[in-house]
Formats: C-alpha cells, sequence, structure tokens
C-alpha cells in the first residue's frame, strides 16, 4: 500500500514551513485527518484568505489588511521619525513597547552573504526617497543585533550620512530580566560600553 | 497596531496542530505570507481535499480514498491472519517492511489511563465479530511498545482467548518505549519474525 495521494500532498504543503521535516510534515498530515472537520474547513479557509486579504503597505512595507496600513494613515504619528526593520513582524515586536510614536521601514530581509541576500533584494531605494524628500528628521535602525544585521545597519547609515538626517542605532546591553551570569560576553562588553551615568 | 484577523485565524489554526506551539503558529502563519501565492492556494486546496476524499476504511479502519482500502479488497492477502494496530498510520510503516501479506485491524488508539480512553472508545467488537466468524488463523497484537499499548495487547489477548485463534504479539526486536510508527523497517521485519504467542 502507498500513501494516499492526498495525504501526500498535505504533507508536501506542511513541510513547506519553517522548521517543519518530511516526518513532523507527516505527522501534521494525520493529525488533520483526526481534526474536526469543521476546524480543517476553517484552516482552508485561512489560508485563501491570508494571501487574498493581505498584502504589504505601500508605504512602509508592513502586512495589512487596509489600502495604507493603519500606522502610516494615523495623523496622530509622528512621520517625521522612522524606525527601519527587516521583516513585518519586527513592527508587531516594536508596537507592543507602546512607547514609540514614529512610523516604520520594512527592508524585507537583511543583507546576508550566508544566504545571498544582496542590497539590491531589499527595499533601500524608498528609504532613500523618502529621506530625500526632506521631512524625516531621524532614522532609527531597528534591525537585529546579529552580524547581518549590523552590516545592513551600517550599510544604511553609510548610504544616508550627509543627507541632513540623524541616524541612530538601538541601544546593546543586558536584556532586562536576564542575570549577568547567563549573558554572553560580548552582550556583557556592549552593555559595558553602553552605560550611564545614573 | 493590532495583529491582523486574517494573521491571528491562521495562527490558530497552526496551533491545532500536534507539536505547534502558539510562537511557533505565529511563525508558520507569517511565512504563509512569504510563501508563493499557488504553493498556498494547493495547501488550502490539499486540507479540503483530505477532508473530502479521505475516509477510514469500513472493513480494517485503515485511511482511504476508495470505498473499501486497497488491502481489504487485495484477494491475494491472507484474509486469515490479521495485525491489530493502534493508529492508521500504523500501517504504513508496517507495509513499508513489505513482508506481510495479512490484513490489519486499526483499534483507533490505546487503552490509556493517563488519556482517558477506554475499551469502548476503540474499535474492538468487530474484531471479535471477525474472530467469531470463524475465517481468522491468527491475531498479531502490533500495538506500540509502550505501556497503553501493552496493556491494550494484553486485554485484547485475554478478550480472544479461547476463541480458537492464534494470538501473537510483535516480537521485543521494538526498543521499549518507542513509537511504532518511527521504527525502522528492519527493526520492524525482525519484531514479526521473533513474534511469539501470548
Amino acid at each position: 500500500m502507498k500513501e494516499l495521494p492526498s495525504i501526500t500532498k498535505l504533507t508536501n504543503s506542511f513541510s513547506k514551513l519553517p522548521g517543519v521535516g518530511v516526518k513532523s510534515a507527516e505527522r501534521m498530515a494525520y493529525a488533520v485527518l483526526n481534526m474536526d472537520p469543521e476546524d480543517v474547513g476553517e484552516f482552508s479557509e485561512a489560508l485563501k484568505q491570508a494571501v487574498e486579504n493581505i498584502h504589504k503597505c505601500p508605504c512602509c512595507g508592513v502586512y495589512t489588511e487596509d489600502e495604507i496600513c493603519e500606522i502610516c494613515s494615523d495623523k496622530g504619528r509622528d512621520h517625521s521619525v522612522i524606525a527601519v526593520v527587516s521583516e513585518p513582524k519586527d513592527v508587531l515586536a516594536l508596537e507592543k513597547m507602546n512607547s514609540f510614536n514614529g512610523v516604520y521601514h520594512v527592508l524585507g530581509g537583511v543583507i546576508s552573504l550566508s544566504k545571498g541576500k544582496s542590497i539590491e533584494s531589499l527595499s533601500i531605494d524608498s528609504l532613500v526617497e523618502k529621506v530625500d524628500k526632506g521631512d524625516v528628521k531621524e532614522i532609527i535602525l531597528a534591525t537585529s543585533a546579529t552580524l547581518d544585521g549590523e552590516t545592513t545597519a551600517v550599510f544604511i547609515a553609510k548610504l544616508l550620512d550627509g543627507r541632513g538626517v540623524e541616524i541612530t542605532r538601538l541601544g546593546y546591553g543586558l536584556p532586562m530580566g536576564a542575570s549577568l551570569d547567563y549573558a554572553d560576553s560580548l552582550t556583557l562588553a556592549k552593555a559595558f560600553e553602553s552605560r550611564k551615568k545614573i
């Protein structure tokens, strides 16, 4: 007996997800057969709806269901401060802190030699355009504190240098709630560097 | 900014899968947005098709797209030897060793005190019926080598005792504590070879 075609197809689809290998994908496919058919219907519909309803905001690159995302269309926010992030989901993480009132610019990745991601594949041109229009006061480079995130931040900082805009980078240091002896030495060194008077 | 409704729905659906927590589900939902829309369409369709096309064989309980599964309808197989397994996917694992020519009976689970699964929820009655018809020579209890699998095997062995059928259990080539569907074909074949009367 061979695997049923319907299960093979489903396994293939699941294995395209991040962190899901063939064996897990197979388990998931069989789990679907044990699920409430109504739940599976909702699942199938949710996938279709996601692709149909969601697109990237033409202004900042965040995922949205509206024409322009709610951040870009919010006149109460400070459009002269732009936080530059790598992925749309990073915006959600930053919004959760509830203290940033500027707007965002999503690069759509980071420069990565190992993954073969070059500058051309990121939306950097549109960022330069925004800056050149002259209404931007500050660019906060909020890419991850990884090698690729750093490389990207340094690259953009150089590119925007001399265009009359203040360029800042997220502060480094100990994550809140972390004990000192669990922090790696690079983080500790960075925390020492960026120490402040209290 | 709140999470988009379409993403929330998709995250909910993913989190219903085995081994997928909220954080992984969220990652998967965002990964879908980065996927080729055609792939997502196929994924959505595969889910729908799986529920529509696949049902359990009324004869043995294996998942099938036909009225009766190909094993039960195969006259070349020995219908007097029945391997009793816990889940439909176990049949696939056993079929991969290519050396068993009998048929199957899927219980739909194992007796489990911890999961509150009792004897009534398993299809044991239909197994007894098959035996009582008198055409069955051997019942191979091929449940997993776990506590629950053992309990179930012993229970069925006692139930069928004295009904004129030989009852065997998979040999202990299976490493104890392992799930049947994770065992390799060679181990499974060895286990079949060394099956013993209980």
